[in-house]
């Protein structure tokens, strides 16, 4: 590696980015998907490339719930896009919101004014929440998409121990000890395992008025099992070691109503301050933007190419985008999934646009499908082969660290890691001033 | 260490916090002062304690401006105050904000209603940022004196390069570029050493339209030089060391004006988008909250044995203090300082209430006087010792990774300097939403 101080010294150069013959690619999205897409468009002749996104950072989605109860800082699950691809000099990085496709015109429109013209679109937007029409209970219930949402549950959990710890009212202090998780897939498992693990051991004796052991989780799941996805024998050995770790699991049991005290659950109330959505995604709005028919979701519909049905020059691929299997299941909406076509289609587009190949069609090989539940506790299913407790857990913390970017952040995540195995302490309860005014805002009783 | 899994079975025991035969002793803030009282009167008979802080952790201060500049993590340089303490049993840490003191009813008020009763009473409710008279200077130059202060500074220094890159108007892009730091004393220092590193190493690759190794930043003082506590000579090597790594120094440079676009000094008026305040610090108002004639900037006048003067029940000690050497001499408002008082002081008191002895009165010994520059440079000064460049730089690392709390910090914020070192890189480059948003408010030409 060069030495960066003499790197510094040389003043960067723009044009590779500008060079107006090149074709121009441009990428709405540094998940794991667009992110792919670039790397593969990397320093290849004849291509400019222009990544925008609303973030600085690449977000590694999976190990969000550790940043929600505290076990990992939101640093250690980030990395700025722009330093992962800044030695692809035909890359250009912007920090702009997209809010519209202009297919005539071939330019996407930025909220803040402004356009960026393309000569290929690829639209990698992920997806965010639903509600299932219930927008007022994101307010009351949030979910974990973005390091603000994990900031905000964080802060939510560990005040409600705060204000636990202050109430003379032994009924707001059931309240505020009662934590319900909405949704019995992997974040949900993994957040009410998380939560407990929290109040059962990290913050076990830090308290004099509340017994945090004591706390009330609640999966909150409205299908007959949890981990849907899974076989049935992982499902229930989940439900199994949840219970062991003091949560409760409640199938059946669709919720009915979210406000800033509590939820209802089969006409029965259910006094909590903490609430956290794991249930519904919905895709983003790019299928709007196209104006294209989208799947239920607004899922947009592609090819096996990745190319949105009816378009030439627009891809789509990860949450944002419905593709199908060769036996025509819809593939999952999965991290490996949108990784696995972000660098198909980066090899691809490198293939038609510069060397005028046609690329064969895009499939997906599962590495397999993981959710931790807790300490030595997780569930892998691969294939015909399945994977429970500690060696499925093993399995699963070494494949994140694998996957995380950044070597730093590697070797810092497995130190803490090592460090809350331990110890059984959390690094990172902190609740800032601002984030303490916000979520006391919805947990008053 | 027993096992906390063993631990967490046994429900905490609220009798010794609440035994109500005990004197108590409230002490308000969980800084260095305020901690170190505690510590010194953890699991003694015959004492309960009450820790107040309006924020849920200690903060490492002397660290905070590697967080604004992304070298370290907010998790990294604080330490949740109910962990530091947990072990003792007669100490009970509140998450409450106090605005007030009822001297008759020997009481503190908390804002959100409520009161809690003391035999006696810890002040250590450090200082804040003075503009001079000039509040709404606050909003365009923050100071550096919480997380949120540190996120803040940290989301607009990055913010201002994402901007810079977007922008086509050259003269926008030079005020995006420029960074100006209001105050040459060590905080001043350190920013603008940090913010130089940052643009020069960290980011000079990153960008393309806009070169961050060309960024103008500037420490505004308006004495005659800049670490006017330390020899003249150290002084002159900081400034040709700030040179060295690109800061302009500008000395006998008092500001007079600071809006959204700019800063104006000896009427001449500098574009910049992002301003810093390191110039002036006043004490919290308990002096008022007494109702006690305070010295000039609101400190409280204590004795040599810290007892607010007139007052036998309650004490100030820290920032929020002033004190006197034997020669009469002012105290420094260093974090030393407050944490050889807070050691005094709870020792002190064990004495006092407990044998009933009468302590003697406290004496300040300086352990030096350290200011970071940047990469192998620093000044230290000790009695006649005193040490610049590498050796300093040594000193001041060591120093603060000993005096950092929680060894799981020590670890990871030593990993992160090494890293740091090695590859010139910063591991927490990051903007949220909320921070952008906020930032984005203040930055507009």
């Amino acid at each position: 590696m060069a030495d960066p101080t003499d790197r510094s010294r040389t003043p960067p150069d723009p044009a590779p980015a500008q060079a107006d013959g090149d074709h121009h690619v441009v990428i709405v999205g540094g998940g794991f998907g667009g992110l792919a897409v670039a790397q593969e468009l990397g320093s290849v002749a004849g291509l400019r490339v222009t990544l925008l996104d609303r973030r600085n950072h690449h977000l590694f989605q999976p190990l969000l719930y550790q940043v929600a109860t505290a076990v990992l800082s939101p640093g250690e699950v980030a990395e700025p896009i722009r330093r992962i691809v800044s030695r692809h000099r035909n890359i250009r990085v912007l920090l702009a919101e997209v809010n519209g496709v202009d297919r005539a015109e071939r330019q996407v429109r930025l909220r803040d004014g402004g356009a960026i013209a393309y000569d290929t679109l690829v639209l990698a937007t992920g997806a965010t929440h639903s509600y299932f029409g219930h927008a007022d209970w994101a307010r009351h219930a949030p979910g974990l998409k973005t390091l603000d949402d994990a900031r905000a549950i964080r802060a939510r959990v560990l005040l409600a121990f705060e204000r636990a710890e202050r109430t003379s009212d032994p009924a707001e202090r059931e309240r505020l000890t009662t934590f319900a998780v909405v949704g019995g897939g992997p974040t949900g498992v993994e957040m009410a395992g998380a939560i407990a693990g929290l109040s059962r051991q990290a913050l076990a004796r830090d308290f004099r008025a509340v017994d945090p052991t004591r706390a009330r989780i609640l999966l909150i799941e409205a299908a007959p099992r949890i981990l849907g996805t899974f076989p049935e024998h992982l499902s229930a050995y989940a439900t199994k070691a949840l219970e062991r770790l003091g949560v409760t699991v409640m199938t059946l049991s669709p919720v009915e109503a979210i406000d800033e005290v509590g939820v209802t659950v089969k006409g029965s109330r259910i006094p909590a301050a903490t609430m956290v959505w794991g249930a519904g995604v919905q895709a983003s709005p790019a299928g709007q933007w196209l104006g294209v028919a989208t799947e239920r979701g607004g899922h947009i519909r592609v090819g096996p190419d990745l190319a949105v049905e009816g378009l030439s020059d627009v891809y789509a691929l990860g949450d944002v985008a419905m593709a199908r299997a060769e036996d025509g299941s819809a593939l999952p909406g999965l991290a490996q999934v949108a990784h696995q076509q972000g660098h198909y289609l980066g090899k691809a587009l490198r293939a038609r646009l510069v060397a005028g190949q046609r690329p064969a069609p895009f499939r997906f090989r599962s590495r397999g499908n993981l959710a931790v539940i807790g300490r030595n506790s997780a569930v892998v299913q691969w294939d015909r082969v399945s994977l429970k407790g500690f060696p499925a857990w093993l399995v699963w913390g070494i494949a994140h660290v694998y996957l995380l970017v950044g070597f730093q952040n590697r070797l810092v995540v497995t130190l803490r890691w090592l460090w809350a195995y331990v110890t059984y302490q959390r690094g990172a309860r902190l609740i800032s001033e601002r984030e303490e005014a916000a979520a006391a805002r919805h947990q008053q009783a």
